[in-house]
C-alpha cells in the first residue's frame, strides 16, 4: 500500500481548496502509484491524532465543488510544532505515517506551515523513511519567498479592489458625506492594502496606509481635516498592521478592570470624531477578503489547482523537502513558469513589498498595479442551487 | 415641452439604479409625451437647489450599467422635508417644477421619501398644477407598507445569505473556534436578519437575534456558553436594531471625557469574553448588504426595473399620488402582480415582521421561508473589465 496525506494548515483562503481538488485529481489518474488518498482533519492535528479520512468515500459532488469553495475543507489549524525535532510529537507523527501506510506527505499552508512541512521532510529523511514531503503555498498575506506570488493572494486581492470599488458608490452618494475607513487584512504586510489602489478613479482610496510605513496620527488627523475639507466625504484604506501609540488611559476596561483596546481603525475613526468632529464610519472587509467566492480570481484558481497537481508529479517523481512555487516570465502577456524550490529556502524568509512598488500615501507605483493586474484576471462561473452558492461539505469519516 | 424628473431617496440598495434604468428606458420610449429626462442631484436637495441633469447626455454605456450598480448614481439625501406644506422649500420645489416645465415626478425611496412624495403630490393638486408625482419603492428593511416586499431587500437578503454561508466556511474549519457574531442591517425591523435562516444546515447560524424580540444578555451569555461546550464554536447572527442595557460606566472615553458607546454587538462580544473568557470575532457585514453587484438577485434587479417602467406608465395615464406595489399572487411558481396604492396608505404605515413568521431563536418558520425564497432567485452575468467590475459613473452636468 502506497497511499497520501494532504494537510491544510493556517488561516484559509478562497482558492486553498482549489489546490486540494488538483492534488486529488492528479493523484487519482495514478491508481496504480497512489491507493487511497487522504485527508487529514484539521492541519498537522489529524496526522499527530490519527484523524484521516478517505477522499474518495467523499460524495464526488462535494469534490467537484472545492474550487468554489472558501476555507480549509479538510478542517485546519494554527497548532504550531516545537522546533526540536526530538519532541515526541514528530514520534506521533512518524507512527502515524507507518501505521496509514504513507508514501506522500502535501502540507498546503504558509510559513509557519513550511517550516513544519521541513522538519517532517527532515526528519523521514533522518529515518531513512521512503516517504516523500512536498509544500504548496498558500496565504492572503503574499509574504512567502521564493515565488512570484502565493496562491490565494490575487483573489483576497480582487475582493478588496471589488468590494472596495462597489461600497464607493454606496458611501460616495450623499453630498455631506463620511470619512469611511476601510480596513484590510495582511497582518505586517502591506501586499493586500495596497491591491486597493487598482480601484476605479471614481472610487480610489483617498488615502492608503501601508504597515511598511510609519504611521504618524497627526498626519493622519491633518490628512483627513484636508480631504473632508476639499471633498466633503473621503474612503481611507487602512492594512491592520500599521502601529501607532494607543489611549489605554481612557479605554474601555471590562468588569475586571482590565483595558480592552478597539481594533486600530475603530480607534482611529474615534480619534478623528473626538478631535476633528468629523463622522467617520469603519468598514472592516473582515472573512469577505479570504473567504469569497463571489469574487474568485480565475488566475489564481487555475495557478491553485495546477500547483496541486504539480505537486502530487513531484511527489511521484521522487521529489521531497520542496515546494511548488511560480516564476513570472512576462506581463503581458501574462506568463508564469512552475518550479520547484527547497523548503529550507522558504521557511526563513519572507516576501517584504518591495520599495519601488510603493509611490506615495495615495498611489502604489505603476509597476505594482503592472504586477498585480494579470493575477486578478477571470471570473468564475458559480454553481446555485436556489439563488445560494453550493459549497462543499465533506463527511470525513474517521478511518479506523 | 413637457419634461421628467427622476429622484433616488434615502439610503442606497443594490437595485435602486434598476429602476431608474427601467424609467428611463420606458420614457425614452415616448418621445412625443416626454421631452427631457432629468435627474436630481443628491435626492430632493436637487429640485430644491435646481440642480438637475440630462440623463440623455450621459455616456450610453454608463446608463447600461445602472442594472448592475449599487448606491445611488442620481446622489441621494437624509434630508427630511419640513411638516408643514407652507414650509418655504415647498415654494422653491414649484418654482423649479415650473421652471423645468416639469410634467412628471418620480421619487424612489423608503417610508420618509413617500411621505415627501406624497406632500409634492398634493401640493401640486392644491395649486391645480397639471404635474403626476409617482412614488417608486425602495429600502433594504422591507418594512413599507402595502407591498409584498420592497425593492433591494431581496438583493441584500442574498447577500446576506450567502455571504454568511461563505464564511461560514472560514469560521468553521478550526477544531477550538470562536463565536462568530454577524451583525445584520435592517434599523428596528427584522426582516433582513431572519434572512439567515435560509443559510444550508452547514453553515445554519446558530442563534438569530431579531429586534421584534426581547433581548436578555444574561440568557444570551448562558446560549453562548452552550453553544460552545456543545460544538466549540459557533455562528449568531444579531440584527443591529437589538436593545440592551449598555455598560456607560467602564466605556471608553473620548479627550473631552465623554462616553464613546461601542456598535451593540462589539459590546456583546466584549461582555461574552470578559464574563465567559471565549475568543469571539464581530464580522459586520457593513455596506456589502446592500452595496453588493455580486450578489444581486436577478428577481429583485428584474422587478425593480419593471416598477421603474410601470411607474413612467402610471405618470403618462395621468396617475399621480401613487405607488407602484407588489402583490404575490403564489411562492410556487413565483408570481406576483404588479399595482398602484395611494401614497397617503404606505407614507404613514409600517410592514412589521409578521409572529407567523417567527419560530424561536433559532429558526424562522416554513412561511417565511416559503415568502423569501422565490425573491432571492436568479443569478447576474456582471460586466467586467480587467477583472474589475465596471460601474456607472455619471458626469451629472448642471442644467442653466
Amino acid at each position: 500500500m502506497k497511499n497520501m496525506v494532504y494537510i491544510q494548515s493556517g488561516g484559509p483562503t478562497s482558492v486553498i481548496n482549489s489546490s486540494l481538488y488538483g492534488a486529488f485529481k492528479e493523484a487519482v489518474r495514478h491508481p496504480d502509484l497512489i491507493d487511497h488518498i487522504y485527508g487529514s482533519i484539521n492541519g498537522i492535528e489529524g496526522l499527530i491524532e490519527g484523524k484521516l479520512f478517505d477522499l474518495r468515500e467523499e460524495d464526488p459532488h462535494d469534490i467537484e465543488l472545492l474550487i468554489q469553495t472558501p476555507g480549509a475543507a479538510l478542517g485546519t489549524t494554527r497548532r504550531k510544532l516545537p522546533k526540536d525535532i526530538k519532541d515526541p510529537v514528530y514520534m506521533q507523527i512518524v507512527h502515524n505515517l507507518m501505521k496509514f501506510s504513507i508514501k506522500y506527505v502535501f502540507i498546503n499552508g504558509g510559513n509557519d506551515s513550511m517550516d513544519t512541512c521541513n522538519k517532517i521532510a527532515q526528519l523521514c529523511d533522518e529515518m531513512n523513511l521512503d516517504i516523500q514531503v512536498i509544500g504548496v503555498p498558500k496565504t492572503i498575506d503574499n509574504d512567502l519567498a521564493c515565488t512570484d506570488h502565493t496562491l490565494g493572494y490575487a483573489s483576497a486581492a480582487k475582493a478588496v479592489i471589488n468590494s472596495i470599488y462597489a461600497i464607493s458608490k454606496d458611501a460616495l452618494c450623499y453630498k455631506e458625506g463620511k470619512i469611511h475607513i476601510v480596513e484590510v487584512m495582511g497582518r505586517n504586510a502591506g501586499w493586500l492594502t495596497a491591491a486597493s489602489d487598482l480601484v476605479p478613479e471614481d472610487g480610489h482610496p483617498d488615502l492608503i496606509y501601508l504597515p511598511e510605513n510609519k504611521f504618524d496620527v497627526e498626519e493622519f488627523l491633518k490628512d483627513i481635516k484636508d480631504i473632508k475639507e476639499r471633498k466633503g466625504y473621503g474612503i481611507v484604506v487602512i492594512s491592520e498592521g500599521i502601529k501607532f501609540e494607543r489611549d489605554t488611559k481612557n479605554a474601555a476596561v471590562d468588569s475586571f478592570g482590565h483595558v480592552q483596546l478597539a481594533g486600530a481603525c475603530t480607534e482611529l475613526a474615534r480619534i478623528i470624531e473626538s478631535r476633528l468632529g468629523i463622522k467617520t464610519r469603519v468598514v472592516e472587509l473582515s472573512l469577505l477578503q479570504r473567504a469569497n467566492p463571489f469574487l474568485l480570481s480565475r488566475n489564481d484558481r487555475d495557478e491553485a489547482i495546477e500547483v496541486g497537481e504539480r505537486s502530487v508529479t513531484a511527489a511521484l517523481e521522487g521529489k521531497t523537502g520542496q515546494m511548488v512555487v511560480m516564476k513570472r516570465v512576462s506581463n503581458e502577456p501574462y506568463i508564469a513558469r512552475f518550479e520547484l524550490v527547497p523548503l529550507g529556502d522558504v521557511a526563513n524568509a519572507e516576501q517584504t513589498l518591495p520599495k519601488e512598488f510603493m509611490q506615495d500615501k495615495t498611489r502604489m507605483s505603476d509597476a505594482f498595479r503592472a504586477y498585480l493586474k494579470p493575477l486578478i484576471q477571470g471570473n468564475i462561473h458559480l454553481i446555485y442551487k436556489d439563488g445560494i452558492v453550493e459549497l462543499t461539505n465533506f463527511k470525513k469519516k474517521v478511518i479506523k
